[in-house]
């Protein structure tokens, strides 16, 4: 553990230069608000205000408090004045809420401008909640940093740390809260391997059963200590949830290094091709230029556009193993396994009971029907007709169905309006997309690599 | 109709020569039953003794009528007795009861003892209710025997005529009562077109609830009137049932002479072939020697034979489109058309929840595990593993199911046990069974040819 400590706790040295640099930001920020409104308060938040910052981040998040009688326009209007006059490549974000995003001094800075309230129940937007968590954490970290920190290099190594939609992980607050309630890494991870699907966790004594109903789908459900309205863990996917809670019983029967520092796969297109060819199945992948939209935004979208092309791939009989899509710096991959990627001409189709009032429209509808390979028949109680299959081939059917788009998310749907191509077995293996594509067909966890 | 009736109602010299031979056939019988026991009745019943026989119908039933004192294995003695002394081709017959089968002057001849009984209620086994039966019959079916006729030719015509397990049609009898019940060949038609599954047709007026819930699974029931308990329709199928009514709605709209005299369908093998190769799908034939039982025994074996297989096929991810059985002079073939016969090497095998108290068995099982593709990994909440398919060819499959015989029918088993071929695709076009397969792959009715 102290090994782990080494490589990700700063030094002395880089504390100080991070308090030095923090300090003279924030002073500079704190001289230009009181010209504005001495009532505005200038705050230091996030991992490095709580000392529970990891070597190799470098952002300095700092929020500002206005009093409520400020407009939403105007916040915005200040963090931006403030971010021009002392920040290098400054960005304009909207997230909920306006904020600045730039660099000083090598460091990542946010300037985030929030209502200075009095209790979380009275925030206008959820960034107001912010030094609230901070305070309570300052109030109760003490003494336990390193654990968080190597609570939180634990959740790196196994892919499982960021509650942004990329990662579906756990945020640095759900980390810092759960060393606050258990304890140590260890408690943490003993603790883990006891939960189940739906877990409560919490300060208070709240109904697990109400929280639940509240919180319907969350695997996790921590409540936020200092907004028992808001579950703490809301972005964590089950997938994610259920990694951590393998990987905290793994850890405690065989702790090794490679679970905090994973190794990097070997990656080999002629190992991938042959794994692929191994299974008897087939792929095909969706390929289309990466849309310029955050993150955020992005990966819920892809994640949609799977969801609603494998029903679309079921309704037609294609027989879908599995799916999965990878972002390379430039382009986007949607891939799909199927049991095969053609069909026979020919399908079955029942229809109604005989002499049901549906009868005589599905024997007029298909008294003259071109598609169909046999009369109506009757198998049981049912009719039944050999009809041809619309689209045997699913290079077709993705082809047509992409052009519709119906039911596409609209970034996505519009990358692929620009452009797209849908390539078949082999030809789908592409080396911008090979790591993700060895996961896929040779699926270990991070730590077993 | 009247064309219909000349080619099916026997002649008055037909029907002079049927009295003459039957009453010299009971004149002989009664003769011997007399020396026996004076209480002992001979009575001629069935199709003959109610004048709704069709010309080419040559069937004699006899029936003895025991007192009760007498046990069935001296039922058995007498009416053995007898037949050998006046018939020929004596054949010992075995349904629920003992009787005998010959021949006398070029009819065909049953012999069936049965008890002499004073209500349908008093009976030991089913045949004590038949001179009831007669009774009912002859008592009610005056001046319309044509009608029954026709009704009955219809019947033959669209394939739904006998209740014998290999038709499991309508029966003599019930051709019969609907005739009594609604008066006439025309009338039948007319109400059939307003059955339901599940219908219910009566002298009496029975709970329609009630019968249904008696006789769950049958889609016609038709209370006899000798015995409430009894359906007279009970082995009337599903589909036998709704052929008729809808051939009795087409009849009604387009009254052609094909529904009473189908023509019969032009076979030709490449025909079939080139039938079977438009649809794309694969089909594969058990095929094995006709075992030497009743068609009241094959026949059911048979189906339950299709319903084990297909089911076992589904398991295994075969998928089935379609399923029919052949019975040639000497041969009987299985038919399965399929998706495909063949699968890819891998299968997503789906496991337990992360965390549940399955998982421990299903990683420890699959640690070692020779046929895996991959390592466990987790999808949403669940475990899950990349396997091996153990069955990829559906005749190595079969071939292994038909080894074991596990849930087969016992007759079939001995056949199959002696010998069975797998046949693929246009191997299975077999000669022999050209004309099911014709109706398979082209699926007519037999008044549509």
């Amino acid at each position: 553990m102290k090994e782990i400590l080494q490589k990700i706790k700063p030094s002395k040295q880089e504390e100080k230069k991070l308090r030095d640099i923090s300090n003279e930001l924030i002073s500079k920020i704190k001289e230009r608000v009181k010209k504005l409104d001495s009532r505005i308060e200038v705050k230091l938040v996030g991992s490095c205000s709580r000392n529970t910052w990891l070597r190799y981040e470098k952002d300095l998040d700092i929020f500002l408090l206005f009093p409520r009688e400020y407009s939403k326009k105007e916040l915005e209007k200040v963090v931006e004045n403030i971010g021009k006059e002392i920040l290098e490549k400054l960005q304009k974000k909207y997230a909920e809420h306006p904020y600045v995003k730039g660099e000083f001094k090598g460091y990542d800075v946010e300037l985030v401008p929030c209502y200075l309230i009095e209790s979380p129940r009275n925030m206008v937007s959820s960034v107001d909640r912010t030094p609230f968590h901070d305070r309570f954490v300052r109030e109760n970290i003490k003494g336990k940093e390193d654990e968080v920190r190597i609570l939180k290099q634990f959740l790196k190594g196994i892919s499982c740390y960021g509650a942004e939609s990329k990662v579906e992980g756990f945020s640095g607050y759900l980390c810092e809260l759960l060393i606050i309630k258990y304890g140590s890494f260890l408690n943490v991870l003993e603790n883990a391997t006891r939960w189940k699907f739906g877990e409560v966790v919490q300060f208070g004594d709240l109904s697990k059963k109400k929280l639940r109903r509240k919180f319907p789908n969350s695997p996790l459900i921590f409540v936020d200590p200092v907004d028992e309205n808001r579950n703490v863990a809301s972005a964590l996917s089950e997938e994610k949830f259920a990694r951590f809670v393998y990987a905290a019983k793994e850890y405690l029967r065989n702790p090794k290094y490679t679970f905090f520092f994973p190794k990097k796969r070997k990656k080999c297109k002629r190992d991938v091709i042959s794994k692929f060819k191994k299974r008897g199945t087939e792929i095909f992948a969706i390929i289309f230029e990466k849309p310029d939209i955050l993150d955020d935004i992005l990966y819920p979208q892809l994640r949609k556009t799977i969801k609603r092309l494998k029903k679309a791939l079921k309704e037609r009989e294609f027989i879908v193993e599995g799916s999965f899509f990878s972002v390379s710096d430039r382009k986007v991959a949607i891939y799909f396994e199927l049991r095969s990627s053609k069909l026979p001409k020919a399908k079955l189709h029942l229809g109604p009971f005989v002499s049901s009032s549906h009868e005589e429209r599905f024997l007029r509808k298909y008294k003259s029907y071109d598609k169909k390979l046999t009369e109506p028949f009757i198998i049981g109680k049912r009719w039944a007709i050999i009809l041809e299959r619309k689209y045997r081939d699913v290079r077709i059917f993705i082809s047509d169905i992409l052009k519709k788009g119906n039911g596409i998310p609209t970034h996505i749907m519009e990358a692929i309006r620009k452009k797209f191509e849908v390539k078949l077995n082999e030809e789908a293996i592409l080396d911008e997309f090979l790591e993700d594509l060895l996961q896929y067909f040779d699926p270990r966890f991070p730590w077993e690599n």
